[in-house]
């Protein structure tokens, strides 16, 4: 570990109360502090850098300005909080960022009293804005709400759907539009490229000294007609006109590392009567460390690296990615099917879509964060006779539901949904977590759900997914490196509803969906030690069930246990379902499901999440024995 | 019934081919024949009268100026659709509408060709448009997109995501704003405030002429710098100013009732080289009916009327609907209790909200069609120390599942959201059910789920909800009236996770979550005649179950039945869940749940669809015996 770097003005500073002390002069030294112990600590630890480093000087500016924890900072998404962590009474445990029992990567109500609003999933931090500033405004009580947002963020509709309830807000809401030139991927849409249009143009220069201007205008202004008309047209020159008509006072464009000038222009917009107020800034993502600078994505979220060099420290070698499995399947697929697009919500890399993209840009779409719009529009394209692939996190396709249940499953299109980082995942922690998607898909008719136990099952169930029409079908698979089988040469398709045995016994029934097959097969090693003959079942299909199967694995062994990555509601509500309905255990049968925690667990390993969830092979033996004790009036011996 | 109106013309239209053969002249007759024709049906069927009085002139423009089906025509939300069913050969069957068996009151894209998208939740039709024309783009074939959308649904951030994309449509995607002054609600918003200033602006009334300029102009629009200050200046006379920095090209707006100036504008649309292209047409609501015309909001759904006076043919008393039940309540409660706040997603008497906020208007809030903003509107504000209530319908609900995971639950903060509308609805078929709500609710974390039983149980959920603070909280209650019981005096605080036992009995035990317990009674009566002993229990929670209770129904009753109005995934998988995991079933117990099918049922009469989901008494009874009937072997006798 390199030596920690040298910061004085920092060390004097614990909490924002400190930083309003220093004299302004100062909180240029302090924000190249903060730069350097932020670099080094995301060295170690590993992170989003590039988000954090752009906001330094407008972290600083803001905590310097306003009061807060009283007034309200929301991060909008909090990965760009690593910089406002340090400064709020964390930078003791910087170092402990993502890792298990340490700071979350993103902001998070229960770590701090300056983390108002957690923030994970994008968009979300005007509404909450509004909701701090209204109840503020109901009790007659101080305090302010600052949104700081980016402008991939904006994409959203869920931002435009708050600005457009914030005028009630007045000068308690302030949204910080927080515009840089380096998103997570090249930005998309008309708004982005009015954003890039405005930012690049030769007005942009001379806006300097016009944004304190403007910002001194503020609380003198008067919309008449004709200075409407004006204000209109400056608008069109620097950006604002949008956020006018949705009723915001826009100010700026200004420099975002530019103290000199942010903390003027915060200062008056703090003060100002009128509001609600939206500041445009302009930043830099990875400010100041030039392997972050030139990178287009690379320190987005990135692995640990050596500080001097920029270099990560990468994992060797080791089995594919799921997603790029995936990606590259479907462009090998799309060769010979011109039916085929994908459709991605600015997650094209995490989603493999990139891959897809190099080979046939034009059938592949990046929607911006914009999942509603995104499988509405796969929808269309499937009603149209294409063959759509919607590659979205499990968690994201949350943002999508209604479209889902309302567009595509009542009408049964025939959309695929490749359903990414399906279960836990790590060090993003339980906003990030895909929980839910088994449960919330497989109880919706029409729908096929599928869930891949290997890289190669998720080649086959691209495959089986494209060549199906009947109507809306799903596969998820999990965050990171497959197991390490070989792909197979051909893609089979799989017959929908069937799963297959993988492994033959006779007293113990293991019905396994997804991921944790392996475990479920190291379990039945172990059971098998113990004398228990163990059949272990790959399912594939969470809906419809294989219900010849199971109804078979059910009348012939002593003990069926199901084990999933996913909450309840999933395979095993399901399986039990079939099971009573059909009265399969009306004479006994002991059936055990295994399947996510009622609880959303923190950031940690995965191995140390699997053990928390009990999922792991000694947990499913566990299982099996404690089921196997039981004795016949259902009390476990083991209690007595 | 009333003699059938006399229409000659409309006689010879039996699709839109016929219609285009139509001299342009008689365009105009045609239409009120149309209207005369639409008002008579809807008359005798009841439904939905002022959307589709105000489009009479602009369905019959677009289908004359438009190459249907081939141009894909989608209709933002459906209920404006009437006319356009009627002339595109659904007329013979226009009486039907909303019967069982029937016309459905929405777009359906098993109905017509005509009907390319099912539009029954607002604010979908650009995605699905975008689809439809980029699939065209993708095979180069022809046909075009129009997107009819209402300027309420413009609230909606999908819409604005989908306009945010549109630009890669090129000249294959019209939207067709259709902006009237009395929409379901008053609007609300930026936008629609902007709207309304526009429109009621001095320059309006000399735009219709403007508006065929504008439109001549198009094909020569060049972005040189002094013109696009120029357009900007227009543009915000005009309104048009949001929509071009979207990326679309603007007209407007136009009289949508004068087909000498629509006719026009829509050729040169449709003949543009430019796009994607959004014309403005201002409508009224309720047009040529005066009845419909005068009212704020009566005919947006309404009961059969007379045709000539107007009047709606209104059930008799009876118990009041659960929706004012829950109004009346709150507002009694923040009587007292000044936190309680009450949030709408546009349905402010839908929900009952309407009346809460009489009593506390600056409590309540309508967001316009936006449940995303909505709910993490009222996370902000839970978390800032008030009570907010997110009163949302089961299936709009889905619009916000991403915050209500993100925002709410991994947060755990205590919002309530009262759920009106769970379950089935009758008339407005499988789009407006709320079906899904306990199975995505009660697999999040840190949930309290309720169902009211009775219009009482509701009151003491409304408080119940009220005081509990530890987290989010939510309770479902169905559309409609009340069963009739008397309301309480003072609302009772109910044990959280605590059902009820409504009927004592010791062979047959039968668990009932929501509005099916009356059934659940009746087949208890009936079971009792045949000497079976039931024991009946108001569950109350799905979550947390109230699993002493469960268990010791469990270990003293023979068979066990769960019943719900709800999806797969609800209080039944729950139980059995927590029966598997408990070992209760392992020597042998006939467990059954009863839920909703697996299917998305069509509008009926609700008794029917109840009859279709097997949920009356009558399957109460018939589960209950056919589980007595299985053997040890677990087959059923009767197979044999």
């Amino acid at each position: 570990m390199s030596q920690r770097p040298d910061t004085p003005l920092l060390d004097t500073v614990a909490t924002p109360q400190d930083l309003r002390r220093i004299d302004k002069s100062r909180l240029r030294q302090l924000s190249d502090e903060l730069r350097t112990e932020m670099i080094d600590a995301v060295g170690s630890t590993g992170g989003h850098l590039g988000s954090g480093l752009g906001v330094v000087e407008l972290t600083v500016a803001i905590h310097y300005v306003f009061n807060t924890p009283e007034d309200k900072l929301i991060w909008d998404v909090g990965h760009q909080a690593y910089p406002h962590k340090i400064l709020t009474g964390r930078r003791d445990r910087i170092r402990t960022l993502r890792q298990g029992g340490g700071l979350s990567g993103f902001t998070k109500r229960s770590e701090s009293e300056y983390d108002p609003f957690g923030a994970a999933h994008s968009s979300t931090s005007i509404s909450a804005g509004l909701g701090f500033a209204v109840a503020n405004k109901l009790n007659d009580r101080p305090g302010k709400a600052i949104a700081v947002i980016g402008d991939g963020a904006m994409s959203a509709g869920m931002a435009y759907e708050a600005m457009n309830n914030a005028e009630q807000a007045g000068n308690r809401l302030i949204v910080i539009l927080n515009d840089n030139d380096m998103s997570i991927a090249p930005p998309v849409g008309g708004l982005s490229a009015y954003l890039a249009r405005m930012v690049s143009s030769s007005e942009y220069l001379g806006l300097r000294s016009l944004a304190s201007r403007i910002s001194r205008k503020l609380s003198r202004r008067v919309h008449s007609g004709l200075e409407k008309a004006e204000e209109y047209t400056r608008g069109m020159v620097t950006g604002g006109t949008l956020f006018e008509e949705l009723g915001f006072y826009y100010v700026g464009p200004i420099d975002g590392h530019d103290l000199d000038h942010l903390i003027p222009v915060l200062e008056n917009v703090r003060d100002s009567e009128q509001g609600p107020i939206l500041v445009h800034v302009v930043t830099k993502k990875g400010k100041g460390y030039a392997p972050a600078e030139n990178s287009a994505d690379k320190y987005h979220g990135v692995a640990k690296f050596d500080v001097i060099t920029g270099e990560q420290k990468k994992s060797s070698g080791g089995p594919p990615n799921y997603q790029n499995v995936f990606g590259d399947t479907l462009a090998k697929l799309a060769e010979s099917d011109l039916r085929i697009c994908a459709i991605t919500a600015a997650m094209p890399s995490g989603t493999g879509v990139d891959r897809f993209a190099r080979a046939h840009p034009e059938r592949a779409f990046d929607v911006g964060i914009a999942e509603q719009h995104g499988v509405t529009f796969a929808a269309g394209l499937a009603a149209q006779g294409m063959r759509p692939f919607a590659a979205i996190y499990s968690t994201f396709l949350q943002r999508a539901y209604d479209q889902v249940v309302h567009d595509v499953a009542i009408q049964n299109l025939p959309v695929r949904f490749a359903i990414d980082r399906a279960g836990l995942v790590g060090a993003d922690g339980a906003t990030h977590a895909g929980s839910f998607d088994v449960t919330y898909l497989a109880s919706l008719p029409n729908f096929v759900v599928m869930a891949a136990a290997d890289e190669a099952e998720l080649v086959h169930m691209t495959y089986t997914a494209a060549e199906y029409d009947e109507g809306p079908i799903a596969f998820r698979y999990p965050r990171g490196a497959g197991v390490g089988v070989p792909l197979p040469e051909k893609p089979e398709k799989l017959e929908i509803g069937k799963g297959r045995v993988v492994r033959e016994g006779s007293k113990i029934a293991l019905l396994s969906l997804g991921t944790r097959l392996h475990e479920a097969l190291k379990a039945a090693d172990q059971l098998e030690a113990k004398g228990l003959s163990t059949t272990v079942a790959d399912m594939r299909f969470a809906k419809p069930l294989d219900t010849a199967l199971i109804e078979k694995l059910m009348r012939t062994h002593e003990v069926v246990v199901t084990i999933e990555e996913a909450a309840i509601g999933g395979l095993g509500a399901h399986v039990l379902t079939f099971a009573s309905d059909e009265g399969l255990t009306d004479a006994g049968l002991k059936i055990r499901t295994m399947r996510l925690p009622d609880m959303f667990q923190d950031h940690d390993d995965p191995a140390k999440q699997y053990d928390e969830a009990r999922l792991n092979a000694t947990h499913i033996v566990e299982t099996v024995l404690k089921a196997l004790r039981h004795n016949s009036a259902g009390v476990a011996e083991a209690r007595a």
